[in-house]
């Protein structure tokens, strides 16, 4: 079968790898749809990073392996004792692994388990044209639910998790940084939430034009005042909740101060580095920030509920490429800022 | 009266004051002990900050005024239409002004009121023989409670407000950063809700050596691995909570390494600049920084009720100095570590 393979640093082929078959208590999906992450890229132009070059505690796993953490797929073959899916049941699956003995898996917080691992980061993915994982990890999907949506339900899941951490109720006020596809998802997710009153913030006119034809407000921070502009439209409360879906110090810094008192910013990014933080903005506000990593189960099946009442809409932001072209039509492509999402289709 | 005036920065100047009245809704305390706190240090060595040039919106008042926030004593004068209280009473003061119809006000968080004021540096304190104070501002001491302990209520509120942020339950871990005041509040606090499984972290031999003396365990940042240790002690679960009352960068860098899944890191410190934070870490494990300012009513109330089953003991790190001292012996002593806590008399 085609998958992408990840030997190392900028160095992923298209490679014919052995069809896997399930064992017992697994499930072979043939795959519709994989989403590249930017935790892909970072993998692919900075890394390897996540993925093991020695073999993983809880798969076994290293490099070269095959990429993809974000499919859906149909089932095509079931393993020994799986019950309650059926060959043809269209399906989302949550690649996280995680020990199951931790403190934080105890406290059902497993997306924080010290030990996890992605499948498609330490174990063969969903870059290919089959994957094989536990039957645990599986979400059905509607069936009139097309596989495109169901490749976003990973991603739009790592922004509905984060939209909860905001503790918002409706009426109340959010600010979004960054559209990118964790940003949309947040909003998505917040208006999914009853959460109406939504102000994104994006430096890109390429991204704030598609999250304003998905019907956004959109500020460039380039442009406007966004603390003021904040404070303006609250009263000078500020913002109830801040989500950060950029990572840069900038956002950081100015999310700070459009929060209002007691109020959550949340952190929904990977932080290369330490970053000047004005901790003194939360101790004026008694404020907080907080950080949202992955997902749990639930976070699944919420997304998967609004995507079914048609709640999330692909115009404009997402983009679908043949498995041949992962390299230059995708990682290369959401380099360089020319597409915002990107999905794979293994069997294009 | 004898008074210490701040006309500006290194000048505080022991004068002979006007002697104030009580208008209607006013008590006249004739003041017992008043605290010397790190903010009256900026003032004096870096300020004005905090201490008005032009008249405050609440109070109207300006430089130069008399210091003084942490006080305790004894009614002397009653204004018109006071209830509640009589000559005689013995009292600690909440020093806190504040705007009454903001939003945080409204939700009772009147300590993180964007137009606060405090008595003693935006209006006329406590480091004077008598003060003048709303009614509204009072707490009753029992009348054993000696005045030194009384004049501590104000930092030691401070200390258990933030302590109530940890959101800790009995048989939890907890790390304080910083053994100056209010970490010594700290140390009081959370075992006074409770938590006995506390570990102090503080540079200073001297102020190690004072708290070690109450009682509290205590590591040397500078010699021991303080995250290695604390992961050790909770079978590699991390803290519950952890407190910075120190706020230096290590303090924040490693007191969020010692962190739990899901747990709070409570600032209480005045961070000058911006902070180097690796917010990654909060990313990891779903934990928070949570800022903490200064107290509300309650707050005041659960102090005084520990200190009267003699939860506090005043052994190793107070002092007590005449007002005449108060440069030399107070400001002077505490920025060279001479000293943790001084309280001035101002009727010695």
């Amino acid at each position: 079968m085609r998958a992408a393979m990840y030997y190392g640093n900028q160095k992923v082929e298209i490679v014919d790898a052995p069809n896997p078959a399930p064992a017992a208590g697994q499930v072979k999906v043939k795959v519709g749809f994989n989403g590249i992450c930017g935790s892909d890229l970072h993998e692919y132009y900075a890394g390897p990073i996540f993925i093991p070059t020695e073999p993983h505690p809880l798969t076994g796993q290293q490099a070269p392996l095959i990429l993809g953490h974000e499919f859906s797929g149909t089932i095509s073959e079931l393993g020994d004792g799986v019950d309650g899916f059926a060959i043809g049941d269209r399906v989302a699956v949550l690649p996280l692994y995680y020990c199951g003995k931790c403190s934080r898996c105890a406290a059902g917080n497993y997306n924080t388990c010290a030990q996890f691992a992605f499948h498609g980061l330490m174990a063969d993915g969903g870059m290919a044209e089959y994957t094989v994982v536990p039957v645990g990890m599986l979400h059905k999907l509607p069936n009139d639910l097309p596989l495109e949506l169901g490749a976003l339900v990973e991603p739009m899941a790592v922004a509905y998790h984060a939209a909860q951490l905001g503790d918002l109720s409706p009426g109340d006020t959010a600010v979004v940084f960054g559209a990118g596809p964790i940003g949309i998802g947040l909003w998505f997710a917040l208006r999914g939430i009853g959460i109406d009153d939504v102000v994104v913030v994006e430096p890109s006119a390429d991204r704030r034009s598609a999250i304003r034809h998905l019907g956004a407000e959109v500020l460039d921070p380039s442009e406007a005042d966004v603390i003021s502009k904040i404070l303006e439209r609250t009263d000078g409360r500020g913002a109830d909740a801040v989500f950060d879906a950029a990572g840069v110090p900038a956002a950081v810094a100015t999310g700070l101060g459009c929060l209002a008192g007691r109020s959550p910013f949340v952190s929904v990014a990977i932080y290369e580095k330490p970053i000047e933080t004005p901790l003194i903005s939360l101790i004026l506000g008694e404020s907080r920030i907080q950080g949202s990593l992955g997902y749990t189960a639930p976070d699944f099946e919420a997304v998967i509920n609004l995507m079914a009442k048609g709640h999330y809409d692909m115009t404009g932001w997402v983009t679908t490429v043949p498995i041949g072209d992962v390299v230059t039509e995708g990682f290369d492509a959401l380099r360089d800022g020319r597409k915002i999402k990107v999905l794979v289709e293994p069997t294009a």
